[in-house]
């Protein structure tokens, strides 16, 4: 008997050599149907595999990440049997899961293939998942696979197998399709029950332009019907929502080639939302405490030799300029020059925590390939704080800065996150890694024990920290489900020693404090970028660039307009009239357009008795108000921040 | 006869050969005594000298830039004349005037010269101005020159001689002192009245570290004891205003080696002005129409080539980096990023003026040798705005950017203020300047034009325009009358034509708009520089980083302390409490060196009645108050930006 050890604690005894998907059955046979794949001892199996010792094991479902992971690059192999199928002798080269779905590349020969001709694999792949055909893993030498393939004459997988050992080689196959793969696969075809091919390009073989084109078959695929229509309705909504469709159409951003790629410039409605979000982050950030500096973009070479940045950072960082014979380098990040005010005054225990907050400006370079709208940047702008603190301090104050995650995930409407908590990799210290096994695993507890104490939803990733301490991504949905990773909250044991920081203990010894780095609102950049997605360009009013549009039916009305906009901008309420000469109608629909939130219509009616016809965006007309109660209105929902309209835009 | 023109356009006939100094006599002998110099024809010229043609003719005296500068180039001669004999056999090399007096470079041989021995220069000075001796100008030729200086042995102004052709060479005698020099000098050494050594340094030859170390004496000369007496006390005031003295002792910007010099980073006590003065700056130019945008700090060559600032803008500018085989580099203005801005959409007359304001931050080379404190910096952050419009509407553009000014030079108690309308130099069209001569004139002419229409003070100066148009420096003095160059306001008729820039006129043509560029804050580096200098350091409260600091007698009302903060924090005032274990007396005396307006002392009797005994810094007591008297009393001075403290400064 061999003893399983699960997720809540838990410890059963089981037979020697049975498999997660035999354990799940005698749990419940609805389990077993759900089941995917398993995690034993930490590493992602086939649920059919064999269990020979004791373990820790986690069923693995579509909930899973690992699950759905599984789920896709099962349906991969699906897709190549299909097209197997019906382009025979077809030679694939790679097909992984990829976040939402999966691919696969193939060498069709002289065939092409077109978008018609994806139905008809669809249907093909429908009809051999219906064959429930089980996916057998196969341990095979490196000498036999070799004859495999060259009996099947493919040079791809060939070229795969001359990187493995042998011992290490595995096929799957399932129907009458065979590969070469490490696995793991879902435990038969019948699980994939709605089936989507989404697009067809080519790709080069590895990458390089010298090689042939291989076609790259796109698809996605779902445990139910149902699930995949909502994918697809998703998609269609995110296309709706495009952030850099939005962010034309609606004048937040621009980019030019003279300026260079990646290099947003910010049009004067995207800079009211900058603006807006600026307010909020000091306001928030003034309550707790924070304060507030200005530095520089550039610094000395040496600074960042200090830092680590380089070289744990060099290639993320712009080349230098050569000036007076020193080399000076663009900031990638804010800390080095937050550390050196810092250390202009000395420190006693009394100044700690203390908090350094600046919206700073940051350069990072991505290689132009990877740059994507406001998503992927050049020029970030950070809202960049750190806190240096004593141990003593840090469970506080790294609970604080989860809190305030939380707290403006609230004004934002996201009520759908995850935070992953990631860790260094014991094998990469010295090369990816600051030096310090022992701070790594004391800093990582601590974080693991603030978020466990707090509550906080989280996962844990391996070799994904920061080369100076833990970190955690925060990963929030937007309102039509897609993740972002937005923000990080990180902890630095490394860099106060490195500048030398110090402060004086209650026992008058020099201490090094600790110190966080943290972002909650991530970048202008891809938080702005968020938030078109988030509210489809429908900013609740406080965000809103323009928040009332004034419509004189006439041109005799104009005047009056003009003293309705003079009022709202006296109680600091950003108002525009249409003073164009054209029809009510077109002036309405023009301001819907641009999703401006109200619009006031004024005519003879509202002139004479000092009122206006309030129209909300997207809701249609709210009757008529004295000007007064308006006013008064929009002014509370611009002071609570209220995210009604997130609701309307839904 | 010979027709002179006066400055305000009379002409009156003399007799051929008369001297500017007849000329004022003949006008009154007052006015004869405090002539210093001519302007004759626009050349600069001894009074004494002889005028044979028709000529325009400005008397110079103290009052005029150039008359000073007369007076005190004539007071290096007298020095020399002093020094020589004292010091018989010393050499002279170049002797000039500066903007606060002059110097004299010499080689005294083998004998050293101390403090303790100005004294005895300032008594022979004193004694030799008072023989009122002529400064006689003599034209020598070259091969008479050489020979005077040859058989003085002083091979310092044979060296001189070498670059200086037949015909250009002039002595000046005054008493038993001769010396190469190409004038102008005053009439006689009389008008020397007061007589300041200032300081004794080393000068290499030439600047050039191989060659012999110099002796280099500074001084400083008045036409009265009383002006004297002034400047001294100015001297005594301005360094305990010096503003790197002040930002240190107030927390308001540290450097540091390793980020580089000339680059500042602005602490929290800093960054609360500059929030503060950002805001003053967005209420404003929201209230005139302004947008405001965010550029990045960086751009591909290219858009610097079309821009023009390369090649005419090279040298202030950092070295490029090279990305992905292209050249970027960081902005040295923000203008052709806004020039971006405005052709991301399209534009018609309708859409015109506009005004794309930014606080944008700069990157400038200035050789390290020139940097000084805020005041000569490589960052800088610009009150920066662009205005693009029809020249219809330039006349009233202009003036409102003038108004502008004017408007902060009130709230900051500026009540001296110069503009300088600066022109371009028609020889150097196509080097310096873009090779528009008919645009120039244009221009020039409209701006000149408004500043008349305005009443506004102002001189011209030649040769100091933009490349891109003329411009307007504002120079403004200090509470202690040092002035500064603070900011400018410039007209573009090139760079709109260089991007391209267009809009649809009423007649349905393309045209090109015109540009101000004005900047009416100038930079925050200088002109918190300025600030700290103007209030001594005592900002008025809406600027004061710390507002309010309570001072509670003894830790039993640090509760109280704690409250009557909370309360403040909550009107957004900015409040501390000394909480340290300290007698009040030292508590005061701190908070007064600290220069933060209000202190709050709190015992017994205020907590217990829910009061605050107010301090003034620099006043004193100002009784006790309701905590929500002062509440109020504070937020009024607070919104209406008093500058009250001024006064108190001064």
């Amino acid at each position: 008997m061999i003893n399983i050890t699960f997720p809540d604690g838990a410890v059963r005894q089981y037979e020697k050599g049975i498999s997660a998907l035999d354990i799940a059955k005698s749990i419940s046979e609805g389990l077993a149907r759900k089941v995917l794949a398993a995690s034993v001892n930490g590493q992602v199996w086939d649920a059919s595999r064999s269990i020979n010792e004791d373990s820790s094991l986690k069923l693995l479902t579509w909930t899973d990440p690992e699950g759905k992971n599984t789920f896709w690059h099962s349906s991969a192999h699906l897709m190549a049997e299909a097209v197997e199928a019906l382009y025979p002798g077809v030679k694939f080269w790679v097909g992984p899961a990829l976040d939402n779905g999966f691919y696969y590349d193939m060498d069709l020969g002289d065939r092409k293939m077109a978008e018609e001709d994806l139905l008809a694999l669809e249907k093909k792949m429908n009809e051999l998942a219906k064959k429930n055909s089980e996916y057998k893993r196969q341990e095979i030498s490196k000498p036999e696979a070799i004859q495999y393939f060259n009996e099947k004459n493919d040079a791809y997988k060939l070229d795969l197998l001359q990187g493995l050992f042998d011992g290490e080689i595995t096929f799957y196959t399932q129907g009458g399709f065979t590969d070469l793969c490490r696995g793991p696969h879902i435990p038969h075809t019948g699980f994939i029950k709605a089936i989507k091919l989404t697009n067809i390009a080519g790709a080069y073989w590895k990458g390089d332009e010298k090689n042939k084109m291989l076609t790259r078959l796109y698809g996605v695929t779902f445990p139910s019907q149902k699930e995949l229509d909502e994918h697809l309705l998703m998609l269609e909504e995110a296309k709706k929502r495009d952030h850099r469709k939005l962010g034309k159409e609606l004048g937040i951003y621009t980019m030019d080639d003279d300026v260079g790629q990646g290099l947003i410039m910010w049009m004067p409605n995207g800079t009211v939302i900058i603006e807006e979000l600026e307010k909020l982050a000091k306001e928030t950030e003034l309550e707790a405490g924070y304060k507030r500096v200005v530095t520089p973009h550039i610094a000395k070479e040496n600074m960042y030799i200090t830092s680590g940045h380089l070289p744990y950072y060099a290639d993320s960082m712009y080349p230098p300029m050569e000036i007076d014979g020193e080399r000076y380098y663009l900031k990638s990040m804010n800390c080095p020059h937050h550390h050196k005010i810092y250390a202009a005054e000395p420190k006693s225990y009394r100044d700690l925590p203390y908090r350094l907050a600046e919206y700073g400006t940051v350069y990072r370079y991505e290689q132009s390939g990877e740059l994507f709208g406001l998503m992927r940047v050049r020029c970030l702008h950070m809202n960049d704080a750190h806190i240096y603190c004593t141990k003593e301090q840090f469970n506080d104050e790294f609970r604080a800065v989860n809190d305030m995650y939380l707290k403006y995930f609230k004004i934002f409407g996201i009520d759908k996150y995850v935070m992953r908590l990631s860790l260094h990799s014991p094998d990469k210290l010295g090369i990816k890694y600051v030096n310090e096994p022992e701070l790594w695993k004391e800093t990582e507890t601590m974080v693991r024990n603030v978020l466990t104490e707090s509550n906080i939803p989280f996962v844990e990733v391996k070799d994904e920290a920061a080369f100076y301490g833990p970190k955690i991504d925060v990963q929030i949905y937007s309102a039509i489900g897609r993740e972002f990773t937005l923000a990080t909250n990180q902890v630095d044991f490394s860099q106060g020693r490195s500048f030398k920081l110090e402060y004086t203990a209650h026992d008058n010894k020099a201490e090094t404090p600790l110190i966080i780095h943290r972002a909650p609102l991530g970048t202008h950049e891809r938080f702005i970028g968020f938030l078109l997605e988030q509210y489809a360009g429908k900013f609740p009013v406080w965000l809103a660039p323009i928040q009332v549009k004034i419509l004189p039916i006439s041109d005799k009305f104009q005047d009056y307009g003009k003293t309705v906009s003079q009022k709202l901008k006296k109680a600091d309420i950003r108002a525009e009239v249409d003073d164009r000469n054209e029809k009510i109608g077109k002036k309405i629909r023009d301001t819907e357009l641009l999703k401006i939130p109200y619009m006031l219509v004024i005519g003879e009616k509202e002139m004479n008795e000092g009122k206006v016809a309030v129209r909300r965006q997207g809701k249609g007309d709210l009757g008529v108000m004295d000007l007064d109660e308006f006013v008064e209105k929009i002014k509370t929902e611009i002071r609570d921040r209220s995210s009604e309209e997130l609701a309307a835009a839904k």
